[in-house]
């Protein structure tokens, strides 16, 4: 092996999947290889780049963008590919072949659970320009979570002050910043989550107006009338099933629901039923599903107005940062029976 | 009894809920009363109207506007109210208390099973003003349904040519108007019915692109492969449960559900489980429920647009018209097993 100069190869740890998922996933699942090596210079005419990730997000959806359930297959014998798990991160760029990157740029956007990642598909990337801020609220509060949490909110809710908010899910990545930002438009705002420290971190450090552990709550349509006895008049749905049901009990006429996320039927063979879509109808409610890339191109608006709330302290923001690529599996695991309070994160290096 | 004049009592027949209903409405559970009388002038003072009743509407939701099912009732053994049934109609004013209306005039609109009603609300009254139409159009095309399907194809499905277009109970009133004015619009448009008969009458009269009758498909999913192998644009749903279940796995990106009317939900204890709503987030998908009577306001727009279109044949409408009070139970309880081809009308008078 060379050693120094831009023929050097370093060790890369990755985080691969050794075996497709079946129900939810298992830390077993995954394995850690610290065989791997990489040249830390982009091959030259590729218009890749190279970068050492910093940051890794973990999120549910990971199990699609990697295709960790197989689904389709019809051979079940099969084993997935060796390669490391794609997944969001904030990385830095140690060298560049493409025009719109240098050496030394931060960004944020898809990449590998590696340590070092050559990106040859810079569409996924975003230069990050602020840096008075923790680098990791790039995989949450400043990135795709952020951005998700902002269109959701104003371009699927149509949100106004007074209105009557509801959030699952709430002290994920997602969720923390549509109650803030509900309040800061003058909202009553509650969120569920699935233990007592998640739900004292939402009635106290985000001030939600009110916020329930669902998993203490055997009726939810019940409990959705104790907090919401005049009805929901936003519903922003980070989880579906039952939850999805008891809300639409609840609807205000007119009200909106976006759908965001259904954690609670990512692991079920066969998805719950919602019984209760004649509320639709009853009260003219609008359900709408989204992604985040088609609101892309409002990420510089919505900077505007997150950053300066950040600064003044007026939008806070809970991680849960676990550090070393080794815990990643783990982490990624915990994600699915809510074992993280606050945004699950993974350290892979400072800088 | 007296006999001539303004105080002269005619025999008043009516169509009145014997004991609620269970399960689906029996012709058993209404009974038609000749003993009612009625004076034929509104009492002083009462800003009312005195109407004969023209045509009577068939119409599911009559469940409801009725309370046929007793719904949120503590005492099971209770009786119906000793009163004809409400529906919508076309009548003729025989007496008015109330400025907006004289003798003569034609009114489509909410009224009563019977043959005469004293209307003292007439604000659910819409004047007719153009009668080179069969009045009974005022019930279906024209009227309430005919209303319904213009908004919720125009507002709520965003609709554009060449748009991929399904609409379930597409024989009814409803369902005739929408897949014409998409056919209008420039879409690909396909009906679900539940009799060859109806399948018929969408392919041949109404010239909708292809038609099924989704009694005999096992697979709905199949059969809307079959009929949409690149997928749905627009779904104008009438039926829920299970068809939407299918929808929902068929729909394109960005497509539109408008949640029209629920038939096959209506008299199940439990409703039937949607589950796949998952393809919300996966296409982007939004589903509205809508009302009528928030779209009033644009009843003129809709009959500029659509008169022309009936007056040179461009819009065809079918009717399945019954002749006699009497037999309008039989015509409203058929309505629940698909009974009727085309709207579903009962003949009260002909003026």
């Amino acid at each position: 092996m060379a050693s120094g100069g831009e023929n050097e190869q370093v060790s890369n740890k990755q985080v691969i999947l050794k075996n497709y998922v079946t129900g939810s996933p298992k830390e077993s699942d995954m394995y850690v290889s610290t065989n791997g090596t990489i040249k830390l210079k982009v091959p030259e005419g590729s218009n890749g780049i190279l970068v050492k990730n910093l940051y890794l997000s973990c999120d549910p959806y990971m199990l699609d963008l990697n295709n960790m359930k197989n689904y389709g297959a019809s051979n079940t014998d099969s084993k997935p590919p060796v390669t490391p798990l794609v997944g969001y991160g904030v990385a830095k760029v140690l060298d560049s072949e493409h025009p719109n990157f240098k050496k030394g740029d931060l960004v944020w956007g898809i990449t590998k659970w590696e340590e070092y990642s050559l990106i040859t598909n810079v569409e996924g990337l975003f230069k990050i320009q602020h840096t008075n801020v923790p680098l990791s609220y790039y995989t949450g509060i400043l990135g795709m979570p952020g951005i998700t949490a902002y269109a959701g909110f104003y371009e699927i809710c149509s949100p106004k002050r007074g209105d009557h908010v509801f959030i699952s899910a709430a002290s994920g990545a997602v969720g923390q910043l549509v109650g803030q930002l509900a309040k800061l438009l003058g909202c009553y705002v509650v969120g569920s989550a699935g233990s007592k420290e998640k739900v004292d971190l939402l009635k106290n450090k985000l001030k939600f107006d009110e916020a329930f552990n669902y998993k203490e709550e055997p009726d939810l349509d019940a409990a959705l009338k104790r907090y919401f006895p005049e009805g929901i008049d936003i519903y922003f749905d980070n989880v579906g099933g039952k939850m999805l049901d008891a809300v639409l009990l609840n609807m205000r006429p007119h009200g909106r629901i976006a759908v965001c996320g259904l954690i609670s039927q990512y692991n079920l063979d066969k998805p719950e039923g919602v019984h209760n879509l004649m509320h639709l109808l009853i009260k003219q409610v609008q359900i709408k599903g989204f992604v985040v890339t088609d609101y892309y191109h409002l990420f510089p608006k919505f900077l505007d107005l997150v950053l300066p709330h950040i600064a003044e302290g007026k939008i806070v923001y809970v991680e849960d940062i676990v550090e070393g690529l080794e815990l990643g599996p783990a982490a990624f695991v915990g994600l699915f029976s809510g074992h993280n309070v606050g945004k699950q994160v993974v350290l892979v290096s400072k800088e």
